[in-house]
């Protein structure tokens, strides 16, 4: 994948968006704009595009109604109109199936270059947006969780490394990842100046782990819990909140009604510095995945949405390829909970 | 304990002090005074009296050093000096042991009636007490978790609705209840105007379960938890942070360096009025101990510090008498974890 | 006042309610509601009962639909029936006008003793309310400036030393004060075991200088006033945010379509230990009125709402009869601009 | 200045720090470290280096004693040794004074091209840093404003088109204006991906009107104003604080012994897409300043730092040459102060 042969890369700018195919849109609804508070840009009966308060493209989501749960394409920005044929180009060098949609084809995007990936999932890559209103200023409006921005995708790979080489090849920067000395178990890789656009949580694949969305302040990421602890659905609340080791974020995980996993994100740091240098992790600190040291619930490392193929079919799953990081011993039980102060 | 012959009882004002007994007075001051950031009245080479920036009286904790871990006296704070003559008669009439100590035998205060009390418990009452400097706004202090004053005691007893007859007679009002058809599950009763200065935790007793310290907000208990985490002492918190059900604070459970338990606790409400309402939670509502449904630790139901008698040996526990908290099956594994939305 | 003869003052909890009268009940909803987010317990043509989130009494506040803006009863809660004949009994014998309410007049409360007090205020006493629905954990239901319940009235009266004498013969205790060698300019008393339920600020009076509600954490003070700024009606913000150094809370004043000013108050701390220490500001201190020196805006000085008397009509006004805080020179311009550091 | 016949720009990554010249060291060190929190990477008896809790460069902050206080070198990053040929072609086809000095000249950086650039301040272009240990996760030792880094520079020039042009040729994009149909009082420019790494305010100049720095939550803004109260130093508190209408962000100013203004700033938001939308706000809007309606102090427009040339002399400052800001009435007095709802 780093054959020098290969044509250049699109210049990605960030992850933008993702797709989500839900079996109930009005249940799907309830959740994601009256409980989370996320804006609707466009809906009908079939499809519902949602944003963050920040956010000036058309869409950060778009809820599809299906007859099964799935992840759809994913969606990242470029930087101008030759970076789609770049990506054209590049995928199409790598054996890679792909489309070209024509200008609204994706509801409020320009042409999009649709690709189903080295990994088995589908991207699309768009240069182009309408401009919606501008909310961030509008705090009359919001509700739930505060919603900024998209801030990132995290996916399940069976094999860490092939997906870390993969994104190293598209230009993405490491910011941090979990290893020992054998084994890279996951992976935090950008191209905004964040601690991710992406990352690869080592697992049966391809899945989509999780939709990382950001919010101001820790206060926030409280206050949806709060919310859905009032309406007694705190079976949506998977993990957390806590601090994450890695990213340094506060966090909460949540699970949408037809299983999809979202996280409310909080904090960050800025990763624009050319030679920003990598912090790597040990697999054995269990600080690395919740700063606290509590232990990651078990659901959390084996669940996942299954993701669609180009031609709209659930893409078959492989199982892990590697040492599993939830089989690492981690003081007793592998989940980081230390053998503790107190007999 | 209701019998109408019973003399007057003293006129409780606050939860005020804990003592609690530190096998290594050097590693506890580290804990309590360098990590969460407490407030030093006065130490010597045997003993160190804390408190929080808000507090106006000499202390909130003592630490004293000795060779097992054990909870020293609890002190409550009455009205007045006739308010120490009343305890020393109720509980002569209860049959309990007493000792009157004279002013400055506890340090900083004024005369002290001591009792090992019917529940098993050292029970310090006084009515003055020195006043140190006033730190209120003294922000460039503050360090840690920001400690503004002592909020409450926890104890494990044995037979719940013993405890709460007992301190109903003491003149405790009830504000929440975790309880079913048949059996008081826990109580949380006051005298100040907040949730609580008493609560139960039914097990094995008498054993101090927890110290509730007031923080002003919720920041402050994940700042704690931060520091936590960058020393790498995570095991110290034991549970949390989160939302209670009961109470509505936002808390977190730490162990001090002996495995006592203290609680830093946020937001709380107002409950001086006569004829201010019970709130009684379902012990199968899994938000009752976290409202946002997160389990709890298995240790926080189990474990507890041992207390002292009169004579300064550690009181003898006797087993729970009732149906345990911790067994009631709430989903499905008794500890609030529900059944969940996903497969 | 201080007469030893006067019969027994009734055992006062709390500052309870206050009557607004609004020229405009459909804008006086969308100010109080719509934007700030008191929840409603009743409302007709005529009025509108408002209480917090927090609160388990029938009401905070009553705006009343009128002809002329003006301040009516300010509630008091006593503790049982047999302090509304001490009520009677004591402002009787002072020579105050008052009326004896059926349960239900004021609506949602037993009987109710309403006196036209020394100071030229109304002043309601009742010892029973209705209980509303508890809406502390419905989170999802909180809005605007997310009040808890009331905390406090401020009154301008002409004479500060004089108010402060009628309010100690009603037990109220004395948390701060603004002074100097010859003048009380302000204090600050409590019933409850906080700062106050009570506070004078010297001016032209009768007149009501504000209400103060309590939030649980600054953040909520912060997004009101963005709530404000985004729809562009940020003429209601008259004063802050800031931390107030009487009292310690962090704090804004805000206006109403009439003109009435409300203070949102977080913070605060407990007074109930019965030698609970004054704490007394130089009027020369610029802090004493926002801890980081920011200047007091004028019309917090001067402007305040007209209260009625018992026949419903105005409260002629007294100037001043003392010095002014205002007119204290303090740093160069009598408004806490401090020299500052810059030439 | 658009010339197309210059040499090309190179490849501003970032602002990065910014030296001012303190009278006093000792004096600006009890400021800026042991009040607001700064992290020391190096000290001598003639320079402090400093730098946020998340700043993986050497230095944010460069305090040297000197005998007349001034604003020297405000340093970009650029993106590699290429560039700094490119910044030397470019300033010496613009005629600029430079000079290159060696690796290590600037304490911790490669090769710096130190530019006289034509708006009459002295800037350093660097691509390289020395990588001090990451504190990031250090929260054991955050104090004060727990500054996290450099976030941008606040200048005062006499024409802002003129230095709009200057930059939009450095290829910064534009966020954010003050104007109306005339004129352009202010503009905020970024190369990152936040709102700004420059910003123009009208005034005399060449001058520096503050160094932003950025910490994570509206809580640490809080924080450093409450322990600047607590030390009675509050004529360090110049303005707020508030929150932008410009940028969205909270802030405060404050001014240092020698009376450089820093602001500590929180929020903002990503600017990152090609496409940006600009945010033009009139001159007319009271919210633009503070969103708030909050009054600028007048302090705030007129003073600033003067700048060093290339020899070390101060720069002589030229008077404004356009409508200022300060001038324009907004509402009754021209600074930002509405009519107000009451009379």
């Amino acid at each position: 994948m780093t054959d020098t042969a290969l044509p250049p890369v699109p210049d990605i700018i960030r992850s933008a968006y993702a797709t989500l195919v839900v079996t109930d849109l009005a249940e799907a609804r309830r959740f994601w704009v009256d409980l989370l508070g996320f804006v609707v840009t466009f809906e009908d009966s079939s499809a519902i595009y949602l944003r963050g308060y920040d956010e000036l493209a058309h869409h950060n989501l778009i809820l599809r109604a299906g007859r099964e749960a799935a992840a759809g394409p994913l969606g990242f920005r470029v930087r101008s109109a030759a970076d789609l044929g770049r990506a054209q180009a590049y995928f199409g060098a790598l054996g890679c199936r792909y489309e070209r949609l024509p200008a609204g084809a994706v509801r409020g995007l320009g042409e999009v270059i649709r690709v189903e990936d080295p990994l088995g999932f589908l991207i699309d890559f768009f240069d182009r947006s309408d401009h919606p209103e501008r909310l961030q200023q509008r705090y009359d409006l919001r509700r739930g969780a505060e919603i900024a921005r998209f801030d990132h995708f995290n996916i399940c790979v069976p094999d860490v490394p092939r997906a870390y080489d993969y994104y190293s090849g598209l230009g993405f920067g490491l910011s941090e990842t979990i290893e020992d000395g054998q084994t890279l178990y996951a992976a935090w890789m950008y191209r905004k100046q964040t601690v991710h656009d992406m990352a690869f949580t080592g697992g049966a694949g391809p899945r989509l782990h999780h939709l990382g969305f950001f919010a101001h302040e820790a206060h926030a990421v409280l206050r949806i819990c709060d919310i859905i602890g009032s309406l007694h659905i705190e079976e949506h609340i998977e993990r957390g909140p806590g601090r994450h080791g890695v990213s340094n974020a506060f966090y909460v995980y949540l699970r949408d009604p037809d299983g999809h996993r979202l996280e409310i994100y909080t904090s960050d740091y800025y990763t624009g510095d050319p030679d920003h240098p990598v912090l790597r992790w040990s697999v054995q600190d269990p600080r690395r995945r919740d700063f606290w040291g509590n232990a990651v619930i078990p659901s959390w490392y084996t669940e996942a949405s299954a993701v669609l193929s180009l031609d709209g079919k659930l893409q078959p799953v492989t199982e892990i390829e590697q040492q599993a990081e939830s089989a690492v011993r981690v003081g007793a039980d592998g989940y980081t909970a230390p053998a503790g102060l107190v007999e």
